[in-house]
This record gives structure tokens, C-alpha cells and sequence, in this order.
């Protein structure tokens, strides 16, 4: 079959690989139909992780089940699915108190696996024609509707970002009525905003630079912050102080909570310095944060941090310590809330809005490609260049129009 | 000043009564804009309580302050403000805990106080053109902007059935991506349903057997259920069963999950037969809750059952007592929440809601009168007729066009 | 092997029967050390459930792994095990909610599998030499030690009655400093004291008729309420009110909460009326709850209550429903959870608590024999004669002293 | 009447100042029959804040109430009550959601109010005959028994360190069955392994370097880990392995998870080097808890972090900024709480569990003294010396034998 596969830094290539075949008896093998490419696939792409040598990348995958273990009760051969991307044993300690972002069995490194990444066990991408899925009843989740069908994109996103945007909400403990300032509109970025207003936020801010995003981020409901036009935390309170209405409402001492009570980093460690875009600079977005959240408030981080970074800028950045604004946190008695998403602990609910119209994730998606386009679309990906944020890749398409 | 007093069963009358004074350092008075009907006035009205002669209605209130006690410092003369229908002493071991629903202070009585309702303490109601307010601090949410504004409608109902609804789903325990099935489309049903939706549920289904309340669930993106067209319960599992989204997604055994995760009985005591809506039958909504609702699913009851009914059909009821499926709700694993609101732990996140233009719970009121015109419109409204489903008073207003 | 077999009401026999063997890869086979006898398996050896001819019984499981199925990776032969009541795949939209008692996969007629029980699921018991285990990786809890140490006893009780006294504490709500009261002081009314003590309750009130019991009670720290010396729920008012300590720390209104925040029945639907204990009363537990349980209180039903009941008094009992004053639970505004237990979702920290010595269930235990004596004690255990509480068969041994 | 004054760095003075008096009629009046110092009380009395001359210290209070304002309806004259540290109006925002520690109203230059306390409101403190006390309805708790009876130390704790160590046991999630370490065996760090235990955690460990501490927390049932004797996260996971117990039980992977669930951290910005003693290391406790802590776990941090510290060792640390290990934060999924305590949510719970004999937190009381000892016992507790840990002085009584 076809898969896309790791080369050097800078470099995938589309190749002839052997079919996955069943290992085990609680396996399957989906015919990929959708796969994402990820931000953090640009991690490896770059060369900045370990081991990636012919690596088969892609954690965002979809299909058609097309074989079974002969274990395997809960799915059949012809459903359609759509994978987390965590490969999780689902009875494990932390998979049975849904934590499946850090399972115990499926990696013999760490605590948590995953599907054509570094360090997260050994298990191929699904940027492929097809793709093995480990504890396939655990792993599989059932779609209706066909391949190709108006849901087709919406379902892919249930793989990762929509779960994840979703994630960061629920880190940041949004709830109906909630005020949320959202740093980064990238896809996570864009996400954990919609997903705010799904869960009843009332005001959602989303800081980023550049424009379209910003307009985009509009579009869903969210209140656009331009960080070139001054710091995101003083624009948004002012913006609240402004605002006759919340202003009005206020009780004495409200002016000490005219931040939000909400804050989401859908950056991490690659952030850029507001000041000067050319400069990394992974501590600002964190003190912003404590700063826009209200006392009592709580921040959800989804953004990736990593304990080690040889590309960091400095000795602490390379072993993932960062100077943080500890005494602010505690005055304020803040909450954080960090980590890898447990895809599986959302995306049934996230489907059934989904397949009720209520929800419509695919607005992110920027490109729809052939597998054969994809190392160019990489490329451009990892330069941010000509729109490209959130690409799918279509292994059954030889040419999309 | 002018207030609707009850004189005897199915007659209040507008009368000059004496204005409010103040009676402890911590009250105040509020002038009262606008004052709603409640359906649960209409047990009073028609003499089904003791103890209400000469008794002044009104328990959902709003208007400016017009004075403040001396201990009094959140608000001050001229805020605008909305009171909960609960009297709460803020500071008792419920109301410390936000059961503001049973303050173990305001009322010698019983766990419950509320102004112009029996058996909730000594407080006079609001349907007039003042109101004293106790522990005006605590009870006294602050609005923005100027009376009879866009808001005034949406802001009134912050006293009582926009946060009864959402109590509802809170009870009902909905969270995004949950179905819900509502019964009762008065009021507090369709704020029920409307609350569902803002907390995230992909499905709400509301189940009456008037068409015009069927229309309005239906407006605001709810599914109508007509129980004239039979049971309830088939009819849901059958849309659900054979709804091709949902029914492709199941994965084996969902089958028996082809109800709903959350159930609300928004209709109590008094409601009527599906078969012959001549007929009470108070324990027809429970069951049929306890079929629709799916294993391990949660049901809020917000429609008012009494431990003492004088009227009830037999001696049973008389005492709140009814035949309820135990043994089903067992073997379902079911949850039950019940009883009355706790109206600040929700008010000031629904009221940030309207401001920021994502809640209109507006859309239920009917009628807005003069208190000259309320004698009739109790009548009216008692009767069902004319449409009459939610009356807004406006005590400073002699005629409305 | 030699196994328990159900022959006809009132009658048990050890027979052979052929050894189990592994069906699916996900199996595994364990030898049988220890396997307890439920009160529930006397609804079955009563013969008041259909088609248990031939059943063997059993659910509450533990031994040493004998064999497992290829895809089975998280025990291995030789490891000491117990195994919830509860047969759950672990993947279903139930399971992997947590809501192992509600598995959609594992039983073809509902929603809960369990080993050796009338209508839930193939799955034959393990009062018997040996057991298959379906979904060995989920349904396997490891332990360390060897067999028959000085745990075995308590561990066996993980199986079911302490997790299902566990799950009564968290039906109930049952936080540290909280006040409880439970109905029943049989193996699971004990232990859902022991557990609401463990949750760090401060007072714990049991209430029973029968004096063995009561003492037992108060030995693990409880207040034993006899139900002979007048009517339990006022028993604790009293004893609440007259407590000096108690009765000084109240606020205005505190009388109102003279009563308990916490309630449990841990006696279900073949309850004895405490008047006349020949006669069943299945209405008077809850009742009783109703009247203790404070205001905003939580009461929890892990007593069993049945759909269907062919034995039940008149037609409304045969089919589980019954009289509940829905009147007085509105007005206080209680929370009512029931149902059977996911046991997998307490017994690896119930299991640390036994571990480190903070927890001892097996004070219960009151018989420890052969699998040739289970008949007769199956016999005394129904008629509640010669102390016959807590039966431990101990497959492997031939006699005990 | 006489009361403790702090005069400059490292010296207070028992002097005769004006009675306070009723100022609002909320204010109740409470002669002190306990007052604890604090070790916060210590950051004041070194001269390292701004703005305390003259200031009356104590916000540890306890005693009879001595008059009420004509708006106090919950206490009247002669209760005896213990006041939260907090000084808390109970209306706005975040009193009414429990947030007593950020009270909007109470200090004009902040979110939380406290007695005698720089920065925290105009509130003189209790180390004194005695003390206002503002919104007594909320802020008095009432309490059995007479002054000087067993409980006495037991209850003058609820105003702060029982419910501070509690709230770190809450902020670290800590649940039945759980692991914990606790930084720190001061009196907090004791409390909360305590709160721990009461919570229902299987095994808490507590580190600290000083034998005397140590043996504290082993006498309630803590296991004590001295830090001189190897790194505390080493220790504490080489002894979990070891464990025959813990070990025998665990699956695969469980290797990946052999540190804790919970972690706290008691000790705060003045840590002290684990190597050496007399530097400060602000870093080193939580970055021991970011090692010991399992991955999906929680940190709890009550040991207190300035935002401005003029004596902080390099820049960052004046303002209140370290260098912490947020790479592995993320990896291992971690949630951190923080902050000041929020009194009144704990306290009624546990002076309940005091009254029924569950908890008895006095055992951490090292001095009862007057308060003309009041300053030699100052300089003593901020040198630590003569086993100073708490005092609580009783100012109604002119000499203690």
C-alpha cells in the first residue's frame, strides 16, 4: 500500500509499504479514508524528535473497517470509524478511570500511545491506505453515514483537535455563563473557542496576530484580540470595563474581576513573542494568562510543553523549566489544568452534536489533498505559507479537484 | 401604594395598601418595574392554600432600589436589580452551601421562605409598586442599563422560571452532547429545554399535547412530541431508532440505549392525562420518564409536588403520595433530583448570558399589563385562555398599548 | 470439577461438571481459593427467578490465574486475582464511562452481566473449582500475597458487598464530616457504615432489629438504632437533639436539620416491617429515609428492588412499583441514586485500603467451608439460623477446622 | 483592653488600646478566650511587609460573643464561636460560590480580608481581649460547650490551620484509597497529611528533616520521610516498590506509576535547601512534586507564595517568579490547585467530625500561654527554638501552670 514515510528533516515521501496486518486478536485494519495532518506531526518533520528513521506518520484516522480479530465483539467489518488518536488498552488503572491519554500497556516508554509518533510506542500512522488499530472495540468509534458524506470532515476532527480544543474547556473548567480568553487560533485555538460556546460560555476572547485567524475566530462567536494592537490582558479588561452592560452589572469590587474566569494556552512552547514574532518566547503567553484570569479562576494548558527540547533557547527551555509567576498564581488562587487529551472521554458527545447539527468542526479545515500531494503540502504546512492549517489527506482520492 | 391582593378563591383585587418600609439595617426597597404571574400563584388563587387572605402576591421581582438599610454596601440607591423568588439569609449552614432554596432563617415555618407565597414566611409579594427586599446584599442581583430596556423581559425572569429551567437540567445532570427529553412545554418546560441547549445537549425532545406550545419548543431547536399521537415513550425511541445518524452510529447493545440520557418532569402535581386530559393522573410523566430515560440516566423534577394536597384524588395523593416504578428506576441505575430552585447559584451566570446577546428567555412571556389589569388576567390565565402563558406586570405603567 | 449447582427451590448440589475453558482469546481460566455466597443468590435458590435450572452460582470470585487466551496482556498465569460480580467488555459506551454495571456488550438480555445469575448473561458461577473469566484483562483485578494469607478474606469482599457498601456511601453523597443513616445492618448495610466511616463521616447511624447485628455495628464505630424500641428516624432526632454538643452548635433554624444529611437502604424490596417483622413492608425503609434525611439531603437505594417480582404482596408490588411520598422528597428537595454497583470502579482503592491496613471488610464473614458444605449452609443461610451471615466457600480445601 | 502590637521588626508589645466597638449593625463583638500565632504572623513580625505599625496581630480567633449589632439575627450574646481567618461579607460573587478567600467587598486594596493581617483590610486582629467582628451572621460559627472544655484547642483551630491542611488535601484531589506526599511536617503540613488520612487515603507520606516533626506525623499514621537522608522522591517511590503488598499488585505498567496521586506542598517560598538547610530553595519542593506525583495526578499548594517578596534571593523571586518544570508537568498530564483557604466551606464539617470524636487537630499545639507571654513567645516560635510550633495564647487567663 502507499503510507507516508519519514525521510530526513524536511523531507516525507509517499512509498510502496507492506499492508498492516493483524497482530492480535483484539486488532482491525481500517481503510483510511480521512487522515489529518497535525501541528505536532511538524515536530518530527523537522527533525526535532528522536527515532522518527522511516516512520510512518499520522495519529488523525478514519475509515472502513476492512478485517477483524477474531476477539474483536463491538465492531464489524464495513463500519465506518474514526480513531483517537491515543492507542489506549482501555484496562489498564488509567484507561479504566478514563485516562486514556496515559495508558499503562500500549507503550513500553511511557505512559501514553499513539499512532506514527515519536516516543509514543510502536504503532504506524494512518497517512496510509490502511491502518491497524490495537484493542479495535476499545479504539473504534462507530460513525454513521457513508465515506465521503457531508460529515466526512467533522468526523476526522474527531480524532484530535476537536477533542482537544474541547479538552483545553474543560481544563479551564468553562462553564454556561463563563467568561474565556482563548491564546492561539490556530486549529486547537479555534476549537477550544467553539467548544467554549458549546458548553455555554458567555463571552469568548482569542488572542493571536494574525488576521485571518483573528476573523475567523469572529466568525464563530468569539471576540477577536489583535495582540499587535497592545497587550491582550489589558485589551480585554478594558474591553469588559467598556462594555456598559457588564459594567453596569457590576457589585462593588467587581472592577477586581474584570478579567475573564476562564484561560486556555492553545499555543505552548513554540509560542512567539507578541513583540516581536521573529523571537520565541514560551513564558508570555502563561504570565498573560495569569494575568486576563480573574482570582479563583482556572487556565487550561493545551498547548505542548515538552521535558526535553534540544531546540530550547536556553539550558532550563531544553529540559522544559520555564520561570513562571508562581506568586501571582497562589495570590490569585489559580487552578491549572494541563495535558494530553483522553480523546475517548469526549468523542461519542462530540459526535452526537455533530450528527445533530449542532456542531460543524470542519470550518478549520483549510486543504482536502491526494496522499501523493502530501509531501509538498508538508512543506508548505511547515511554512505556514499559502493559507495551509489544517490539511486532510484523502488516501482513496488520486485527484481532488 | 397600589398591590394585587388576594380577597377569597379565584378573586384578587387591586387595592391601596401601605408602602414597604424598613425594618432591619439590611433591607431594601425596590420599585418595582416589572412583576411576573406565576403558574404557581394559581394555587393560591384558587384557595388550594391556607393562610393567603389579604395576602399580597408576587414572587418574581424587579425594579430599581428606591432606599437601603444602613448595613447595607453592594448596592445603593438607584441599581437596578432582580431578586430571586427565594428570601435567603445568606449566611445559615444551606445558604452558605448555595441551597438558598431551603434558608434555615427567613421562614419560622419551614426551610423555605419567598415573598407573597404561602407558607414561605412573612414577606409580601412584589405584584405592587414596592418591595421590600431583606438581606439586600444577598438577594439583590445588579443589572445593567435603564428600566424597560431590550433586556427588562429577559432580566425579570432571572427571579424565577429562566433559572427554574435551567435548575431542571442541572438536575436532569445534561452536559454537552446529551439527549434530553422534557415533559411539560408551559414555561418552565420550554426554559428547560432552552437551558438544555444552552448547556450543549445535541437532542432535546419536548413532549405537551398543545400545538402552540409544540411550535414554540420547536422554534427554539427542540424536537416536538405530541402525546396525542401516542405514547411518548415509543414516539422518542422510535425517532431515535430510526433517525440513520444515530442509529448508525450504535455500536451493539446501544439498542438498549435507544431512550434518552436525561429526563425533566416540568408539569408536577396537576398534570393531566395523555389519554383524557379531563383527568389528573400525577404519576403518568414519572413513568414514562423512567421508560425514555436510558440506563444509568439522570431525571430532574422541577414540576411541584406538595406533601399536603386537600385537593389531590385520593387519600394517597392528599398526602404527596404516588405509585412510583421503584423497581425500574433500580434496575436502570436511574438518578433523581428534585425540589425548588436555589435561584442565586445560577442567576448572575444567566444574567452575563442576556447581556452578551446568547440568552433570550423572553420569548415565553405573553402578556404585558398594567396591575390595573391584573384581576382579569389572573382569571384569564387561570383558565388557559387567550393565550395567556406568562404575564409580565409593570406596576409604573398605567396603560399599555 | 466439582461445582454448585442449582437443582429446584430450596435445594443446591455439588456436583462435577465439566471444567471451563477458555472460548475467546480474551479469556482467562482462574482457580477458584475463595467464592462467597450472596444474600442475592437466595432470591435464585428460593426459586423466584425463571431459568436457573442447572445454574451454577456464584459472583463473588477469587483465586489464581490458571490460563489465559492469546490476546489477554495485562495478568499472567500464576497471578492472584478477584473479580468484580460484574461481567463488562470494557469498550461499550457504558463501560467505558465507568458504568460497568450497565455493560451494552456482555449480556444479551439487559444491560449488566454477572457470573451465576438468573438474567444476567451465560456466565456460570465460581462456586466451583474454576471459572472463566471473560475480558480478563478488564474483569481481573490483581492482589498481591499468596492465596490464603491473612487478606484473603478481605479481598474476596471486593468482589461485591464492599464496593456495593462503597457505592451506597457515594450514592448517598457521603462527604467527611458528614451524618448517615443507614437502613440495615446485614453484610451491606455493615460495610456501607464501614465505608461512609471511611469517607470520613462523622456520625453514622445503623439501624436493624436484631441485636447480633446492632453490636456489630456499633463495634466498627456506627450508633446502633433498634428499629424494636420505636420508630428508628425519630430515634436519631432525638439522639441528635439531646447530644449537648450537637444541640450547642446550632444555628437559628438547625432544628430543622435535626435529622441526617445522608441516607441509605441496604435493605431493598423484601424489607420487614419494623412492627411486625413477619410481615414484608417494602415501603416503610424509604419512608423512614424520607423523614430522617435533612433538607438538600442525599439518600442512596443499593438495597434491590425489582421490575418484576412475581412474589411481590399485590399486583402494583409484582411489578417493583410502590407508594413513595414524591410530596415530602420535592419539598426537602433530595437526591435519590440507585441501582446495582460498577464495582470496577472502587475496588483497586478499596484494595489499597486493605493493603495498607486502613480497611478490614472481612468483620462480616461469619463462615468459612467447603465447597461440600455450601448445600446446608445454603440451607441455614436462608433461614438465617446459627449465625449464618457470610459464607466463604474454599474450593481447594476438603475440610476446615 | 490589652492586646498584642507590633512595634518594628522582630518585636511586639502586649499594650492597653481602646475597646473595639459595634461599627456597623452586622459587627458582633467577641470576648477571646484563644488566639493562635500563626506562622504567617512570623512574615509581619520580621518587618518583611509594609504598612503594620502599630498593627494588633492575630487573625487565629476564638471566644464568647459579648455583643451584637441590631442586623445579627443567626448568633446572639453568649455563644461561643470560632471566626474563619477571613473576614468575608457572604453576598458578593465569590462568597456566594464559597470563594470566602477572595471576598470582593471586605479589602479595598484587594480580593481577601483577614484580622490583623497586612494588606488584607482594616481588621484589627484577635491576639487581644477582644475583637470585632464584621458580618458575624457569616463570619461566626457557633460551637457547643463551654470555654475551656476539651475542645477548646480543637475548635480555636477551625479558624485556620485544621481548615487550611484540609483545603490542601481538597486541592490535591485527594479521595478514598489514595496515595499522597506532603512537603513540609510544620503545622499545616501535619494537618493536611491528618485531612489526608480523614479523607480516606491508603498511605501519606510527609517529608520534613526535623526528627521531632517526623515523629509527629508518624504517630498519626502518617509514614515520615526525612529528607536527609536521600532525595524525598526517591525514597518515597523505592518504598512503594518494595512493598510486597503494592508491588504483588500491580499490573503492567504500573512501574510507570510508582510514585503518589496526590502531592502537597505545606511548605512555601522560604523552603529551605533539602542539602542545604540554611539556603533558601523555592524551587526544589515542587519539582519533588512534579517527580513523585503519578502522572494524572494532582498538586495541592497552601504553603504561601508572594507576588512581591522584597527579600526574595535573586530578581525573579522578588516577584514572586521560579523556574518550574512545565515540560513535565504537561507530560504527566498534572492539575495544580493553589491559594489561600476558603474557611467557611470546611468549617461546620469539621468542628462536627471534633464534636463526634473523629478528629482531634490539637495534637500539633505545642504552647498555651498569656498574653503578656506573648512576646518572649514570639521571638522563641521565629527562631524555632524550644519546640515552638503553635501557641495559642488565652488571653482571659493571668497565668497558666
Amino acid at each position: 500500500m502507499r503510507a507516508i514515510v519519514y525521510k530526513k528533516p524536511n523531507r516525507v515521501a509517499v512509498e510502496t509499504v507492506p499492508d498492516p496486518e493483524l497482530e492480535l486478536p483484539t486488532d482491525a485494519i481500517v481503510r483510511i479514508t480521512s487522515a489529518g495532518i497535525c501541528g505536532s506531526d511538524l515536530h518530527m518533520y523537522e527533525g526535532r524528535t528522536p527515532d522518527s528513521d522511516g516512520m510512518r506518520f499520522g495519529h488523525e484516522n478514519m475509515g472502513v473497517v476492512e478485517s477483524i480479530g477474531t476477539a474483536v465483539l463491538n465492531i464489524k467489518v464495513g463500519d465506518r470509524v474514526v480513531m483517537p488518536f491515543n492507542v489506549a488498552c482501555g484496562s489498564c488503572f488509567n484507561c479504566a478511570r478514563g485516562y486514556t491519554n496515559a495508558c499503562l500497556v500500549v507503550n513500553p516508554d511511557g505512559v501514553s500511545g499513539g499512532y506514527g509518533y515519536s516516543g509514543m510506542g510502536p504503532y504506524a500512522g494512518g497517512q496510509a491506505e490502511r491502518l491497524r488499530v490495537p484493542f479495535a472495540d476499545f479504539n473504534c468509534l462507530k460513525l454513521p453515514g457513508q465515506p465521503g458524506d457531508d460529515f466526512e470532515d467533522d468526523f476526522l476532527l474527531l480524532s484530535d483537535v476537536f477533542p482537544t480544543g474541547y479538552h483545553a474547556a474543560v481544563l479551564a473548567g468553562v462553564e454556561p455563563g463563563d467568561s474565556v480568553a482563548v491564546f492561539g487560533a490556530g486549529p486547537v485555538g479555534l476549537l477550544a473557542a467553539y467548544s467554549s460556546l458549546l458548553r455555554g460560555a458567555a463571552e469568548v476572547y482569542v488572542v493571536d496576530g494574525i488576521r485571518e485567524r483573528l476573523a475567523r475566530a469572529q466568525e464563530i462567536g468569539a471576540i477577536p484580540i489583535d495582540y499587535n494592537r497592545g497587550e491582550p490582558c489589558k485589551q480585554i479588561q478594558k474591553m469588559r470595563s467598556e462594555n456598559h452592560f457588564i459594567q453596569g452589572a457590576q457589585r462593588p469590587g467587581e472592577n477586581k474581576m474584570s478579567g475573564v474566569m476562564c484561560g486556555i494556552d492553545a499555543v505552548g512552547y513554540q509560542a512567539r513573542s507578541f513583540d516581536d514574532p521573529k523571537q520565541e518566547n514560551p513564558i508570555q503567553v502563561i504570565e498573560e494568562l495569569v494575568h486576563v484570569v480573574n482570582p479563583t479562576g482556572r487556565i487550561g494548558i493545551v498547548g505542548v510543553y515538552f521535558a526535553e527540547d534540544p531546540g530550547g533557547a536556553d539550558k532550563s527551555a531544553k529540559h522544559g523549566q520555564f520561570r513562571l509567576p508562581l506568586g501571582d498564581i497562589f495570590e490569585k488562587g489559580l487552578t491549572i489544568g494541563t495535558g494530553q487529551t483522553p480523546v475517548k472521554k469526549y468523542n461519542a458527545y462530540l459526535r452526537d452534536l455533530i450528527i445533530a447539527g449542532r456542531a460543524k468542526p470542519s470550518f478549520i479545515v483549510s486543504h482536502r489533498l491526494t496522499l501523493e500531494e502530501a509531501p509538498a503540502a508538508y512543506e508548505k504546512f511547515d511554512q505556514r505559507s499559502d493559507g495551509y492549517t489544517k490539511v486532510i489527506l484523502k488516501p482513496e482520492v488520486s485527484s481532488i479537484s
